[in-house]
């Protein structure tokens, strides 16, 4: 019997994306497609992994089964993915065995019928991964190369049913760790502490409820739903590093959640206060939740991602905080906690039903605090749903103390 | 007052960095280094940040302070490294304001008076990060550029006293959490919950025993001591990802241990059993323990890394298990958990003092399990100083249950 809900994508998705892929692959008459970054690879195979130093790879061709570059100490975990029918396992990196991993990968598109073949990739090689070394593809591939990074990326673009499914699943594991650090702030505690106690027991919980189905794809190194924030000067950096110090009387915090289920991420963040707040933090807490409100209100299906910016710019300038302003309204999120597309004057895509964005605008006032909060949507025929349902309002935000 | 430890590399010696790899693009007749990988611009700068789609670069010139790309919103937290002195400012990713953000790199170079000049480069352009695409650095600058991202990979090879002293201090924090790991195992407990509690207890502690003055800064998004397991079947794949199931009775653990000191890590992994061990498991454990030897001795400042893998691999045939390895003895351990140089056959590099690895020569055994434990050494004029010092024995590796 299959158990009723599996949280991982299942193969008949994976085998339609592959179909997908083909397609655009005709288009530019592509024979091969080989995919270097680990996102990639299990967006079109199921197989997640871990980048190391030793290069993997996917290779879609035209028809038939996909094929994997492996390291050895891979070889079993490979064949948990039925997309893969050719596997071609290196002994090690660098030295290969005989020869440099990337000329296996050349062997495996010569045993796959595509010697000679016009071949597109997502990076002309792999990465630079911890200490990694080599050759590029176009170096050991003995037929023409392309850059079509883009294939699998405007697949990713809109979410299907099943990732849209994973997403809200995530957005209440979020919601459930941002709520037990919420209610483990106390004046004098250590932020990383804090956090690091409410992600571990909203953790398990998750566990416990989602049962021994669930395995974290993507966040594998810490919890699978965390929660996290910066407090006190440290906000007004909207990517501030951690501070080792405790909490103080009114401090502001700007808050981080996030889960992993199937390997699905949501975004949730919020501004709070400790204690009861100045009256100029109220007024720029009112004015980053107008801004807010302007990012929802501007995600329309049909116009583009520039024009939405563009209205959210317009409503810095009627409230006259443009210069507060220190990034764009927004990011795609997938697999990946930020991917493509931007919510972003330089990004002329259109805003598409299915599509999955953070809606972030803030507001940083030097030597005071960063204000934002941030929530994830999906676009629907009328526009942008909420997903992340946590309080936004002032007084839900002020932790008494 | 200057507090006596404080948990960061300090100034002085970041200018000493600088000045070698000054002393390295002389000889190569580069007038810049531009550097595109978080690690490397954190080596040289102390600038450490979470990579995303908004792309970021260090610039050395061949004498002034650095140069530095940077979005608007890590505008301030740019300004906390004094090494940096030239910051060029976009305004954000795709749009860059009226260009894309690597246009702004160019003219960064142009201010630093190197328009024109040879400059080399850690990649060709900011990498495949979160939905980013952009141009070439040698699309967009006017002189001639050329690969150089062995100049500061070449200086992290070996560590100096300060590194040392983190790498010592990151391997404590890591058996405290691995013992806390250890203590916790039992039958029927999911094996991320245990994780995550050991984690959230020994970094709690080493929160409060570091004091103040200590930050994560390379393990931001999880704990800043971890431990971890895999168990059952999963072990028999090296980098097994892990399982929702609860322990059972005769379930083997290949576990991980590590921690942030200084953006430093170590590295500890133990191969455990839960109840008694069975003759055939006691067998190959025994045979591990052997290799694990054999990788210590192996490692003779002089000699070549490949000719110490070669020793190593004698060992397995001697002891007859050639056919159960997957991969090499070890790698280095610095800022990454995994770098430069690998204990590896294709690795001509020769074994220095002050370098460190993980040793980890491991046997795998289909459908039974796998048996590795992973110690970081520190390399003396001697050879290989363990400094990873928990248990390695058999008794101590049995769970009573």
């Amino acid at each position: 019997m299959t158990p009723s809900v599996v949280w991982a994508i299942q193969q008949p998705e994976y085998d339609a994306r592959v179909n997908r892929v083909r397609e655009m692959m005709a288009a530019r008459k592509l024979d091969g497609l080989v995919l270097f970054h680990p996102i990639r690879m299990a967006y079109v195979s199921g197989f997640f992994h871990l980048t190391t130093e030793r290069p993997m790879a996917i290779v879609v061709p035209a028809d038939g089964g996909l094929g994997a570059l492996i390291p050895q100490l891979e070889q079993d975990h490979i064949g948990k993915s039925p997309s893969v029918t050719h596997v071609k396992v290196y002994p090690e990196y660098p030295s290969g065995g005989t020869k440099h991993p990337l000329w296996h990968l050349a062997d495996l598109l010569g045993e796959m019928g595509l010697q000679g073949k016009q071949v597109g990739y997502d990076n002309d090689g792999y990465g630079d991964v911890s200490g990694y070394e080599g050759p590029l593809l176009s170096e050991v591939h003995d037929g023409p190369t392309l850059p079509a990074r883009d294939i699998v990326d405007t697949l990713r673009l809109v979410k299907s049913e099943a990732e849209l499914r994973f997403i809200r699943e995530s957005a209440q594991w979020g919601n459930l760790a941002h709520r037990m650090m919420h209610d483990r702030l106390a004046l004098g505690r250590n932020e990383v502490a804090i956090s690091l106690e409410a992600s571990t027991e909203a953790s398990k919980i998750m566990l416990a409820t989602l049962g021994p189905d669930y395995r974290p794809l993507t966040m594998v190194w810490g919890p699978p739903a965390l929660a996290m924030f910066h407090a006190g000067a440290n906000t007004a950096l909207p990517h501030g590093l951690s501070n080792g110090g405790g909490l103080r009387r009114g401090d502001v915090l700007v808050t981080g959640a996030a889960a992993d289920v199937g390997g699905y991420n949501s975004e949730l963040e919020r501004t709070m206060v400790l204690g009861e707040p100045t009256p100029e933090f109220e007024r720029y807490f009112d004015l980053m939740l107008q801004l807010q409100q302007a990012g929802f209100d501007a995600l329309k299906p049909g116009r583009s991602l520039a024009e939405a910016e563009t209205e959210v710019s317009r409503a810095y300038a009627e409230l006259g905080v443009t210069a507060l302003q220190r990034h764009h309204t927004g990011h795609g999120i997938g697999l990946e906690g930020h991917e493509a597309p931007f919510i972003d004057k330089g990004d002329h895509r259109i805003i598409a039903e299915g599509m999955v964005f953070s809606v972030e605008p803030g507001l940083y006032v030097p030597g005071l605090a960063g204000f934002r909060h941030s929530d994830t949507v999906v676009i629907t025929k009328d526009g942008a749903e909420r997903i992340t349902y946590y309080p936004r309002d002032l007084d839900s935000m002020i932790v008494r103390l």
